[in-house]
């Protein structure tokens, strides 16, 4: 059994109760607590070391690093972070300074984006070093966006760059959190997630929730200069660059659609709000399933996904 | 370096915002987000393999268990959990009826106290499992109960009976909710925790907010029946009951103080409103520092503490 048959089996059937909007299955749950304007974003998220850092990480981005990987995850939903918990589970010989020097790459990233650390814990893990964060946010109600409402005939969006995020990027990635404010309060948009497992394997999730299909565009994909490097470096027979781009993790970009007709003109006002910050449109949402890849010999079904590429990932089942 | 240390070390200066009204220090972090009438308080906690349970503990049990520690600490601000995430870090080889059943013990006691459960991971920790809960919940706007706030002068109060959790209470423990919020709705509680390292450890924490010592009358002093009965298989030279009720950790009663005028009207309200739960006075607050023991010899400084006396919660630090 996979991490996702469990995944899949634990969360068949959970309690629940009359506050929750979205539990299971999202970025983020979304809790109705009768707040007058909004509504609470609940994330929780782990690294572990050896999976998702390693005792030469420098520790300020292991810190940074698992603060933002859930900051990601409220910006997905649209939304704006509040407070959050550390949990630090240590070898019983830890190096104090090497310890505070992951908070220190934590607090500096919430003081950023004005998130309180307000409590959480120490407690053994006697082999190897895990930090979970627990995050709280706000988004405005009816605000939020799902990965689920995705239509037919959408243009499908992404962010910044894609692929080879293990060059550096995975411990240096800016949650975007502000651009997906932004896009929710200007643009009608139907579904969005944050890139965590790979385009192809995220999009998934996407088009599962409407059992659709999409089309990318090949040459449309902003590949990452760290994936094309990687590609040039090992050579023919290595991963080629656009495949990193569609299958490696950890972008930690948005990953979003709009009906077609907005397309254009979001693409201009994104230009003058965010001009340092790449959005492409890779493709469409179309009938059917799975994803068809277009370049110029025609369309071809693409059968990869990020999970199975990207061997950091293969540890996480996010529910 | 302990890790009290390191927890002072870490929290010393940590990035706050203008919703935090209580952060790291207390049983839960509480937060005001502009509902009218009430905060939200936020949890979390961890258990860990070999630490807080067993592959020999019923796995029913070790969900049970995660989930009712973070119950507790809601129910020591006199609160109401909402809504839970659960981080659930496995070996690669794991058992899926074993991991299911986990979750059945925490399902079963979150639908007994109406939390969702909204989402959560799985991650891998390749040695061993653990599970961190991160809670949600509310309380009424004032109503809140902080560990500051004892008053010379006020009657010390512990519900239940203490020592020998590890007999098997530890597993079974009831969340002392409905019992909390009741204390807070009808009486002017001045401070409450809930008793996890040991009577005598948590009762400093009560303590140093407002640098104040405590007599505890040592044969009021309600000593559970299994550290009796552990005192008495055990023989000469083991720890004596009282000292187990005192320092023994995971009882996961509420110890809270009261103005003394209010002592017996509270006694006598509570016999009619919990007939099934003992409520002791077990001293009181005084002027000076530490814990004063009196029996019918006298009065004695206690310099034990549960922290030093219980392996199974060494390893641990809230904050």
């Amino acid at each position: 059994m996979n991490e996702f048959d469990l995944i899949a089996r634990l969360t068949h059937s959970l309690p629940g109760n009359n506050t929750v909007l979205t539990g299971v299955g999202d970025d983020c749950a979304v809790l109705d607590l009768g707040m007058p304007d909004q509504l609470i974003l609940f994330k929780t998220d782990a690294v572990v070391e050896e999976i998702h850092f390693t005792r030469g990480t420098p520790p300020e981005k292991i810190g940074r690093k698992a603060l933002a990987r859930c900051l990601s995850d409220i910006a997905a939903m649209a939304g704006t972070p509040t407070a959050a918990l550390v949990t630090i589970a240590l070898p019983k010989e830890f190096d104090p300074d090497f310890i505070s020097k992951i908070y220190e790459g934590l607090n500096a990233l919430a003081e950023k984006f004005h998130v309180a650390v307000v409590g959480g814990e120490t407690t053994t893990n006697p082999e190897r070093i895990l930090i979970s964060i627990s995050l709280l946010g706000t988004v405005s109600r009816g605000k939020q966006v799902l990965r689920s409402g995705a239509k037919a005939g959408d243009a499908i969006f992404v962010t910044g760059e894609l692929g080879g995020s293990i060059e550096g990027r995975h411990l240096d990635f800016e949650p975007r959190l502000a651009e997906a404010r932004w896009l929710a309060e200007h643009f009608h948009i139907h579904a969005m997630l944050d890139l965590s497992d790979g385009l192809a394997g995220d999009l998934k999730h996407i088009l599962k929730a409407g059992k659709m299909g999409a089309e990318i565009l090949k040459p449309a994909l902003p590949v990452s200069r760290s994936a094309k490097l990687r590609a040039r470096e090992h050579g023919p027979g290595y991963k080629p660059a656009t495949l990193a781009a569609l299958t490696d993790g950890e972008d930690f970009e948005l990953l979003f659609t709009v009906a077609s007709q907005d397309a254009v003109k979001l693409l201009d006002a994104w230009k003058k709000e965010f001009p340092d910050l790449k959005l492409t449109c890779i493709g469409k949402i179309v009938a059917g399933d799975g994803i068809l890849l277009r370049d110029k010999t025609g369309a071809h079904k693409f059968s990869g996904s990020g999970y199975e590429h990207f061997s950091s990932s293969k540890a996480d089942g996010q529910t």
